[in-house]
Formats: C-alpha cells, structure tokens, sequence
C-alpha cells in the first residue's frame, strides 16, 4: 500500500516548526511509521543547495532561485519520498513545491506556467495528499519571527513580499480546497494544535 | 550589434583548455573585445554549483545533475552572457548545452526530451552562434587526460561512459553541421589551433 504524503506549509511566523513536532506526535500516536523531512534540503546534497539559497550574502535570478529548489526537490523526491511512500510510510515534509508557487511564482513574480513545467518534470503526477496551510495576517506572523536570530535571505525581505506570498498560498488553497486546508494561527499554540488534530482526524481518520 | 557567441565542446582530454586560449588569442588579435567564461560556473554561484556537480564523493540523480547544470546556466545567462552580446561583445564559453544532451543525455541515458524542455525554459531562444567541438578517439582522450591530478567525479566515469558522450557530441554535429564544427584533436596541439584558427577565419571573416 502506497503511504500518505502530508505537506507544511505557510509564511514567517506561522508557526510551522512548533506545529511540526505535534503533527508528528499525532500521526506516530495512531501507529503511523512517519518520516519527517523539510525543503528545501531533505538530503546531504538537498542541504547544500539549502545553503546556497538561503545564504544572505547571494541574490540569484528567479529563474536560478526556482531551478535550484528543483534540483533540490528532485534529488528529494527521488532518495527519500517515493520510497518512503512505496514502503507505505506517512511522509511529513516541512515545505514542498506549493512554497514554490507562493514565493518564487507570488513573491518574485515568476508565472505560474514556468513553476508548472518544472513540477511535472520533476514530480511526474506526484502530489501530496494532504496539505496544512498555517496562515496568519502578516504583522503577526513578522513579529513573532522576529526574535529568532539572524534572518535568511528569505527573512529579510519586504512586507510587501510577504503579502504576496500570502495571497498565492490563500489563492491555492481556493482553488485547491480538498488538498489544501488552512488553519489559522492567531490564537494560541494549543489552539493550532487542536485544530490541526481536528483536520488530520477528519482526513486520515482516527 | 549583438556580439556573437561561441562555444567550445570535446570530452576528456580533446585539449579544450590548450585551445581556448589560443581562440581566444585569435579572437583578440582581429580586434575583439572577448569574455572567456565557463560552465558549470562563469558566476560567483555558478562557481558554487560547479563544486557540488563536480564533487567526487556525491552521486546525484541524472535528473538532480541536470537541474543543477542548469540552475548555473540560469544564472551565467542572465548574468554574464546575455549583457555581454547586448554590449556587442564576442563570449566565447567553454562548455554549454551541447555538454549537456552529451554528458548527461547521452552519458546518463536523460531523454532528450527532458534536456529540450529545460533549454527552452532558460535560454529561450538563445543558442551558439558557432560551437567548436574538439573530438578525439576515447582511449587518446584518456591517456591525455590520465596524468592531470586528481579527478572529479566525471573524470572517474567508465570509458563506456565516454563512449556515449562521445557519441552523443558527434550525432549533435551532424544534425547541425552548420553551428557545430568538428575540428579532430589526434595531431599536434600547433595543428589543432591552425585548423581552428581556419575554421574562425571562415565563419567570421579575417
């Protein structure tokens, strides 16, 4: 049997890393062989390339920025989720390609029809089955993420950006409502937390 | 005036670095203002790619080594070679695309198709205005190329490997005989850069 492919997503400050260990916590709970993993990264050479995308110092193109997290995602994709997912095991992956439509597609303006090309050629018909958008109004989510150290190149760019990156996760979400679901952050960790339950249980059963 | 660009291709050993800066030399001598540049790499982080597909102890996919190539291309091409023919200048690029549907179409077995997509996807219709492939008989190449330090991660591939590759570049100059000239490399280097040099004369006049 085929395993179960749940992504996390959702912008800075949405709650993401907290909300991650409890999602696993959840899921090995009701007896699920989980692998948690995260993009871009997920393998030796996948966090090399993290590193180069992430650095503070670069300033690659779009397109460059957009072929890397690929090239990251393939070797991904190929070492460590599809066997996974043979083997039956529930997949856990912090950020996948919809991260690529809300930040290179809505933050830095890359069309959608180019991000399209390279998932099917990586991807082939791959998707996740389950989608947990973390969505929280801008000002909230920046302050909060902003006592975490030094920020990424990600991390520093403008509140614009962030409202764009926003909008393409709530557009996608839209359009895709079965796949993506979308949780609210504002309120409490143990709120989230609830709600998430609420949403894996409804999903997976349980 | 768009300068025009050049490329040079050839497997192990076919004397590429010997030649380039003897073209380039020829190029400088009719009164050319010359960008010499590489790839992988030709960019701060196209330099940084270099490292992680050359690396001897990685093994990525085809399709992971692929959209490295040309994450580093994205980045030459939007950097480096597109603002140099828009100044007029003449780019001459050791290695390119052609490198490419060789080593990981026809080395790795990667469909042709795949390649075309991604060519399509960065360049557009950018291609050479003439490529020089330098081909020389695979056990010469290698005997050459044996006495040079240590090897990178191509540089360790079966002859079998560059067997394909070989094969590959060839099919490619006779599909475009035109773009793609062969000059054999099994004479002395002074007869390799003569019929070079009467292949530039040829095409570009002096």
């Amino acid at each position: 049997m085929r395993g179960f492919f749940i992504t996390l997503e959702g912008g800075e400050g949405a709650g993401k890393s907290t909300q991650l260990r409890a999602i696993e916590a959840w899921l090995r709970g009701r007896g699920r062989d989980v692998v948690v993993t995260r993009e871009p990264g997920g393998t030796e050479l996948g966090e090399r390339i993290r590193e180069l995308l992430l650095h503070k110092d670069g300033r690659p193109t779009a397109d460059t920025e957009t072929l890397l997290m690929f090239a990251a995602r393939a070797e991904h994709v190929a070492r460590v989720i599809r066997p996974a997912l043979q083997a039956g095991r529930t997949v856990l992956c912090d950020r996948f390609t919809d991260a690529t439509y809300a930040y290179q597609g809505g933050g830095r303006g890359l069309p959608r029809e180019r991000i399209e090309i390279l998932e099917n050629w990586v991807q082939g018909g791959l998707r996740p089955d389950l989608t947990l958008l973390l969505d929280v109004p801008i000002a909230i989510g920046l302050k909060r993420a902003c006592g975490r150290g030094e920020p990424d190149r990600f991390e520093r760019e403008s509140e614009a950006f962030f409202e764009r990156v926003r909008s393409a996760y709530l557009q996608a979400a839209a359009s895709e409502p079965r796949r993506i679901r979308v949780v609210t952050t504002t309120g409490t960790v143990e709120q989230t937390t609830r709600e998430i339950a609420r949403v894996l249980a409804e999903v997976l059963g349980g």
